[in-house]
């Protein structure tokens, strides 16, 4: 099988990378001729620009964009015009899926397919595999098969769920067709959702046991400071790391990115090579839009979306309000 | 009546004007001496001490306690041995109603009568009069009803609630008994925790119309900014001190304390005299601690009291781990 | 001046018989005969379809839209051919900002223009005047500001904000151009969104209050149930209407909205008639969304729309998922 | 080494089990003699009552209590009378790290050593092995080493954290020494507030896929129906089981409690065995009463416990307050 790769940063590159250990030929291309090169020496097949990419590609030509999403749709707009019908895109980034709906209702104009894949695993995929979940028409999505077989994780040594037997299903391998166009980067919306709930929910907590201490701090009384009931509650100075690494075994709360905290505290206990200011990419707002649109309670996952837009400062001129008021009713001065 | 007041800071000082403009007749005492001196020409009779503010009451003796909350407790074991048997403790301030039940049970040994009163109006109750919500015993809280009556704001010109006909009750006026020892300060802390809240709904709103001007700035295009989908969404100019004064009169969301933020936007309408980091001063907590002892769900109230926390930088830590984690499994860096 | 209505619901009517009040010349249509009638009694000139609306009304005509937004685009498309280059459609409903710059867009093609208005007041309208945000462009607004000043509520006897003196401004009569096409319904939005949260305020503190006397019910003993730390904590048999009464008079949380629930809980002190089904009707939703895209941390008021959802039982798979995870991993049973 | 057990529910009985294949010996005790002739049969030794247990035991004797959190006063009152200086006590259970202080400074009069361990790992620890979190005097946890070695995991097959080389730390082999008295539970009670957000990440996520279809579904056009912006958004029937499965192998958010959700929605899929109230037993709510009282905001952590409430019904009484509300401002009826 042979597959045509335009986008060759760190998940791209790396994607291109497990493909070609499983056999898949990689005809690639990127802006930057280092990172061609750097893939050229993998064994890939260099391309000169997108003509020369699509001419290297046998028809029906399999084209995977690895793009920032802003970036796609000024893609597939160049390589329209060099593809034959029967052709497929697939978008492996972040899109919206709404955009794929819109883009799949372009290209079938030319007969080009489309294929929406939602990608997991960032710069470990490499080495452990990728989480598909895929969007698009059966017959397309049936065609990439090799393709996303190597891309995902396999079975690996992880127990299969209770129910589960004979031959391992796709979802058992790590990569799901979950329905029609848009379905994947969907899926993959929500996925992203659930991960900064996940990810806040091990901030917040850690972040309350390292102000466990605080009872032994002083503490002003003054009308402006909320007392301390019992300075004696908050006496413990937790080591944060060592619970991190503590709750990797037989705890209920295990997970992945528990391990990753546990590495980036063991590096780094105090996390001051950090300053707090987390962005946001796209799909945790998606996530919570949908859940707006359709009407469905989603209280974790968006105080999670907005906890990162306070963490860059945009809480600032509403916290102005919240101190204009209180000085109107009360007279109350901001403590320094 | 006469009434003994200690305790005549912003608060405890104008309810002794209020309260002497009703005839009421009031001993003072404060730690500050000018504060004394300053009401004294107002009218009030001055105590060098406590010892002295007792002697100057008759039996039985009406004490009302303006101070921090943090010093009640102190104040009353400074009474205790001043005072005799049928004399009544009031505490006016901002109590945790838990600490009142154990004061009345501490009082009740030494045959002292104690009533809790939560009290809203901030700095302008001299003019508006206190709204006051009182825990307490039937009859010592109704021997006490010239004190309320005269500081509570009376009907005003406020329209009787549908329904109401007769003789205006209590809360008409602007005063309610709510029930024994706590009640008050139980009723006045959910209060505030509603205020909390209340004015963080105000201020999240006026945040976003400030920030409808957006689609004119320009944006990054990559990876860790998520895009805008559609820039021309965002080119308002949204003028907040008019909105504010607009919202006054007709709309459903105005309220007094709209009518404060209208004001402190005239004055300043960036608000750049506050720099955004708001005090809590316990209420908010103790609604908050209530709701999660009775098992209620209070989603909103308990956002209003976490984004003061954060606007104080305490979750700085936390979005240190977001930031963190986000390195280790995609190899994001923080953007500045 | 004269003026076009289209559409005489609860709101349209209402607005009709405010501006004949005030001299406006109203010339009205409804889909249904009988409300054209009782206008007609009130001194409208009814229109027998829209045809007969714009024959009947001088050029350059202004016809204001209040109808459910789902109905607007239609309606525009069945005005477009009668109207001529100069009239004014108005849309007083709450569509979305978006459609707002569609339509004005789509409009301007036949020479027509579009004003948007966000109209706040309810049932009370009639009475006390409606607060109006409005976009538009700067001639057209003006143009209309005979019927803005009609159907606003003016100064009434609200004091003014500190600092206004001299000839009051539009704000403080009610009613505010806020911007270009879209600002006013962007703005009413936002006035929406705050409205949510602000009725959430008082209904979760109320809700609170209600629980207030737990303590005093027998309580399980089991691992299923979380222990009440100290029942004599949680002993007050509180009076939510008297509450919401006494909150009225001087106290910092006074309000309309507030004002409002005193009625409601006077009328019912139980609200049994009510099954706590919450609608939402866009504009909710809408700031959300706008918040999201703009990267404004709104957690109070997405709370207030989020648990609006869960009334209507939108939570129940997620709760199925809880109870599910909590049996697999702890051998929990939901208690019935 | 000998330990005593009070306390055979399904934590306490495979705690003793599993400490027995380590050679532990166990003196067991429990309410129901079936438990405790159940573990006879395992090896363990019977006691006839609490002070057959303590004469059972060679002292310095070690007790573990594995019983809810309501009844452990209780145990330790009827055992002080029992035992003998330099005697520990070890709680297993969920206790609140507020009471683990009171308890030590009442035993340390009597001699009796207290260690209080947070334990995770449910059903599955027989298995598994359980996480401890311990707090307790250097000395007296140290003793208890052999016991903590056994109940946890170890090391097993989990990769070791970037950084940890040489002999694997307790933490790695899945028990921690947290702190004094009180640590083991505060840090456990973290734990637990960050496994309820956790488990509310997925759960909201995975409802918001379940609604991916609402756009099929017909949708009333009135003023108390959000409009459903494009129906085609919302067109795709997700196979949740099936996403739930693909996503335990190689995405980002691959965890334990996302097995455990992937095997009952293999058993279920629609989770119909399930009502959706979802208990909660005490850490979720003292985690984030811990956060308030330390001024640490937990958006995220408390969104998820008030959800917990919420399904319950708890909320009933404020959304008739918002339902009451609407009606008086718009005329609005609830929808049916």
């Amino acid at each position: 099988m042979q597959l045509g790769i335009v986008g060759l940063g760190r998940m791209g590159a790396n994607m291109a990378r497990r493909l070609m250990q499983a056999g898949i030929e990689c005809v690639v291309y990127d802006h930057n001729a280092a990172n061609i090169e750097a893939l050229q020496e993998a064994g890939a097949t260099g391309a000169l620009d997108l003509a020369d990419l699509v001419r290297k590609l046998q028809e029906p030509r399999h084209i995977w964009m690895m793009i920032p999403a802003a970036y796609v749709d000024g893609l597939i707009e160049d390589l329209i015009p060099l593809l034959a019908p029967g052709d497929t895109l697939i978008d492996g980034g972040n899109s919206y899926y709404k955009d794929d709906l819109a883009r799949a209702a372009r290209l079938v104009e030319s007969g080009i397919h489309y294929v929406d894949v939602g990608t997991s695993g960032g710069v470990w995929g490499l080495e452990r595999g990728y989480c598909l979940m895929i969007g698009g028409e059966d017959k397309v999505v049936e065609a990439l098969d090799p393709v996303f077989a190597a891309l995902a994780p396999g079975m690996g040594d992880i127990p299969r769920t209770t129910g589960r037997q004979g031959e391992p299903s796709q979802a058992e391998q790590g990569y799901l067709h979950c329905g029609p166009t848009g379905a994947g980067h969907f899926v993959k919306m929500v996925h992203n959702g659930i991960e900064y709930a996940i990810m806040a929910a091990y901030a917040e907590g850690m972040n309350l046991l390292r102000h466990a201490n605080i009872g032994g701090a002083a503490r002003d009384l003054d009308a402006e400071t909320a007392p301390l009931r019992d300075p004696r509650d908050f006496q413990f100075d937790i080591d944060v790391p060592q619970v991190a690494e503590v709750w990797r075994r037989g705890s209920v709360i295990g997970s992945w990115l528990l391990d990753l905290t546990a590495n980036a505290l063991s590096k780094n206990p105090q996390l001051d090579n950090f300053s707090g200011r987390v962005s946001d990419s796209g799909e945790g707002r998606w996530t919570n839009i949908a859940a707006i649109e359709a009407g469905v309670p989603v209280h974790v996952l968006s105080a999670a979306l907005f906890d990162r837009f306070s963490s860059r400062g945009e809480a600032d001129f509403a916290n102005k309000i919240l101190s204009a008021m209180r000085y109107e009713f009360g007279g109350h001065h901001e403590k320094v």
